[in-house]
């Protein structure tokens, strides 16, 4: 045990190493916010920095590792199932006020492998209405680098979405490599059931408490991982309370808020994180603006 | 990154020929049952055998790694908190019927880190009353060294207990070597709390459902992990829809049931776990008998 553990750990800072020579986030303009971030890796990552077991990152998903406009991606999901269902029992159901919850109850009785099929036919055919891409395809290229180069430092990176926690598992682990018990997601009833034919989960109506957004989302860390994480990263004030959660860490802890404010490469807005923003500033979590911090905003932006 | 995974696969291979020579579970006795586990183990882990992600091992803990006898472990802890808090407002709430409920509220208004000390306070004191030791030394030793096998084959070993998360938790990792983030268990709802103090976890009064018993399992085993795991131990009827849960997937896959059969050296009953022994020949699960394939049960008993 204790052999192997050694090993790894050699390995990885070897690799470290090599990173930090070819540099670790090369579509990050050289500038404060990368420098931040490096130093801080590096500090957790030395002989006295923070134990690999408490190397806890979690990211926001819309909107901090795709873009959220002009609507997140699991309302995409939903309007498609709506148009090519449209005797679906949960036409009736979407409102306003009721859309969040629509696009977890538009697939109550599906069991756990037809959603997930459904899952990913979506994702194979749906695109961007903007940039005419697969949703798969639109990946923060600078958020990909980060999210490698904390894994080779020997984080454990999880999701914390408030989107529905079985759509992220599949879009998380095609576009970023998260694995799905490395994601955090709202999550909806599920029962178990025996036929002749076999076992399965079913989902059902009802979704579970917290939903996994503002509040939610420290008490969906805590009740999934039971550890306060070093690293958060989100984009809106649904994030703000899992970033104090995060800075509450008596470790050394970094926050960081993805700013969209390049409307050429992507979009240019404030609404919805008004408040995240002048918290950040007072609290001294650190802004990336897309904009600058960016050299490279998609892969296929060359 | 493949470089990474290339070394430490080699790395864990190499330790696992050598476990291999040196027998990977000392502490069991030479018959079908060790050879079942051997065998399992060695073919998940060739080349051709089960991936590296998909290679999750569940494990009930009450009963299957330490004793549930004459109580469950979180059951002493509730009645000392009784004992040594006279005017707990939870006093009222015990009775046979809802004694389990009464575990978990009893400490409603606690912070998480209020909870953690509790626990661990207790666990540093209280001692088993036949064997006279501490729980944290309540293990059996088959089991550390099954645990420990899995790891090295890179297995990802979880927790799924009917007991509050936050106790096994902590319970889990100080015997087992289990982190937080792998144990699935019932839990009970927080809110999150910011004061001038700072931000806090608080426990409530409600528990989520399902609580992690019977076919909760297999669902609460969705939701933290998302994957169908190929291995499950267990020993009571509580477990049986988590060993078919298991027994359900497409790929190889092993189920185990402890049978408390050795009354010298732990406790012989089938209470509570009737069904589930005879499931395990209707299923072909493997049945481990105490008695006969545990070479030395605890760690102490040499």
């Amino acid at each position: 045990m204790t052999i192997s553990c050694l090993l790894i750990l050699d390995n990885n800072l070897e690799i470290s190493a090599k990173e930090r020579i070819f540099d670790p986030l090369p579509s990050w303009n050289d500038g404060k916010t990368k420098q931040k971030i490096i130093k801080f890796v590096e500090n957790v990552s030395k002989s006295d920095g923070i134990p690999i077991k408490d190397r806890i990152a979690v990211f926001d998903y819309d909107g901090t590792l795709l873009p959220e406009k002009p609507m997140y991606v699991q309302l995409d999901f939903l309007l498609e199932t709506l148009l090519t269902e449209p005797n679906s029992s949960s036409k009736g159901l979407v409102d306003g006020e009721n859309l969040i919850k629509s696009g977890f109850l538009a697939y109550t009785g599906m069991t756990q492998p037809e959603y997930e099929e459904k899952v990913k036919e979506f994702l194979t055919t749906a695109q961007h209405p903007r940039f005419k891409k697969p949703y798969t395809e639109l990946i923060y290229q600078p958020m990909v680098e980060l999210v490698k180069y904390l894994k080779l430092n020997d984080f454990q990176v999880y999701i914390c979405s408030g989107s529905d926690i079985d759509f992220v598992r599949i879009l998380a682990n095609l576009t970023y490599g998260i694995p799905p018990e490395n994601v955090i997601g709202t999550a909806i009833e599920k029962t178990f059931e025996i036929s002749p034919q076999g076992v399965n989960l079913v989902r059902q109506s009802k979704l579970i408490e917290p939903l996994n957004d503002k509040a939610g989302k420290p008490v969906n860390i805590n009740r999934y991982i039971g550890k306060i994480p070093v690293m958060a990263v989100g984009n809106s004030d649904g994030d703000i309370p899992m970033l104090q959660y995060t800075s509450s860490n008596p470790q050394a802890n970094l926050e960081l808020l993805l700013h969209h404010d390049d409307i050429q490469r992507e979009y240019d807005y404030n609404q919805g994180a008004e408040k995240a923003l002048i918290l950040a500033k007072e609290n001294n979590w650190t802004i990336i603006t897309m904009k600058e911090d960016f050299k490279q905003v998609f892969p296929f932006q060359n």
